[in-house]
């Protein structure tokens, strides 16, 4: 590997101003204004950022050497996500005014440029992936096939959410694809962006996405909706499985709790796993604050 | 070339078979059944499978190599067809209870399930092209990004459809986003899936694309409903941009005449071209029948 490959920026740096670039491509002369407004409407200014910061925390660890192409699987997998916040906010699904503290896509922009936004995101997500190849062609493939399976049937994000439109679900099959996907493409595209073997990388995307689910039903129960910037009571009010009412909350907690230290574990021992480590470990305390734990029975799996 | 890779197949079997086992191959345990249904029912039965026949022809032309990945190419444009038609009849866009005949997908699945199956034929469209390139992977990102243009942000078929939601529209930027984009990606999808400089193409496209908008705009005026498998009046009671309203229909049609008679002389000089003839001279046919035309003042240049 060439050092001079891997970057210096930081993280947070090269998501924002990948997805920018991204975004500019687009807001040009015979572009409709109003769409391209509501795609930067639903990219920016952003949540966590969490799934492009696992991918390139993963290249990172499997020594980079193309990080153009690190970027565009990071930002591939936050494109695909933010379409799927546009589309769930929709009046025929969450029927949300409100996302990340500010009018939903579909309440500033309308119904018809919210299903437009939400597809155009869709088609930049692949497109900044097939852009960005040309150095390693033989990545394209992979990496693609990750993005399609984590997105579309039978057990991707889309298919997660239809779950809410079947008259039986199995909950750990509805977590897994609606929220688990995401984190398991994110592991698996930083291994394939850095040509390297995505297996072991399996296990730690597997147990972070099931421990988001969980956090978000969690929160969904506990949190202000100031600070979560999108309505709360939303999984009892729309009857959606929800693991903090199928558990309880401190069971759900604990849960939490024991999916995170499993996450812990399954990072291999590389260079950079410290990098890793502290990155479950920061997450972990953001999405479940140490407050919301009954009795401050948690946190010793993750100290 | 290997005369041995070019299908003897009927290209209509070949569409329909490769429709039929890109959707089967996720019709599987675990994938939500009703969205698998509305996904098939979405695709299946079709319509004239235009672009996908446009693509055949045109790879057969340029000597295709790779009946896979033709195939691919050819149903890709048909997946993202299908896509935009099940929500371009959402309630929020034309609220259409009927396509093809039969009942739209939103009128069949409801509101949630149309929009969930439109995001996962787009995701599919994507997906059979990564699937089918491990012959010719060096023909996979121009292929995508062929994909992607025809479909998303700034010129593509979804950019078309936001024109609608724009105080000011140019009536040819909306016409050849809307319609034409994916006309000239099928052009371009066969020369690139043969392996073919696609610049020869691109005039064929371009101007079959103008006169299927054209053609569409003369049917919603002049067609029976039975006929056309959908309501008939929606340009007007939709306030949309039509060629039909602003040229007047005799204008309309002696465009659309005008636009074919163009498109059968941008067909370069090949093997391929007198069945590429034989396509255009049957689809002017089955889009705007003889006795549409006043005095029966065109067919001159198609004859």
């Amino acid at each position: 590997m060439d050092p001079s490959a891997q970057s210096s920026a930081h993280p947070t740096a090269r998501i924002e101003r990948a997805l920018e670039s991204a975004l500019a491509a687009h807001e040009i002369p015979g572009a409709p204004p109003r769409l391209a407004a509501a795609v930067r409407h639903a990219v920016f200014p952003g949540g966590a950022r969490i799934r492009p910061h696992l991918c390139l925390a993963v290249a990172r660890a499997c020594a980079e050497d193309d990080t153009a192409l690190t970027d565009a699987a990071a930002i591939s997998l936050e494109l695909m996500h933010c379409a799927s916040l546009v589309h769930d906010d929709l009046p025929c699904f969450d029927d949300a005014a409100t996302r990340r503290g500010r009018p939903s896509v579909q309440a500033a922009f309308g119904e018809p440029l919210a299903v437009l936004a939400g597809d155009a995101l869709i088609v930049l997500a692949f497109q900044v992936l097939a852009q960005a190849a040309q150095h390693h062609p033989e990545r394209l493939a992979p990496l693609l096939l990750n993005l399609s399976r984590s997105t579309g049937l039978p057990t991707g994000i889309v298919a997660g959410q239809a779950w809410e439109c079947e008259p039986r679900v199995n909950l750990s099959d509805y977590q897994r694809a609606k929220t688990g996907s995401l984190f398991t493409a994110a592991t698996i595209a930083g291994a394939l962006a850095a040509g390297a073997n995505p297996q072991a990388w399996l296990a730690l995307g597997d147990r972070l996405g099931e421990a988001y689910q969980i956090a978000d039903d969690i929160r969904d129960v506990m949190a202000d909706p100031d600070l979560l910037g999108k309505p709360v009571g939303q999984d009892a009010s729309h009857n959606r499985p929800s693991a903090a009412h199928q558990l309880g909350l401190t069971g759900a907690i604990e849960h939490f709790d024991g999916l995170l230290a499993q996450a812990m574990q399954a990072i291999p021992e590389c260079p950079g796993a410290p990098a890793l480590r502290a990155l479950v470990r920061m997450e972990s305390e953001r999405l479940v604050p140490r407050e919301w734990c009954p009795g401050n029975m948690r946190r010793t799996a993750l100290a």
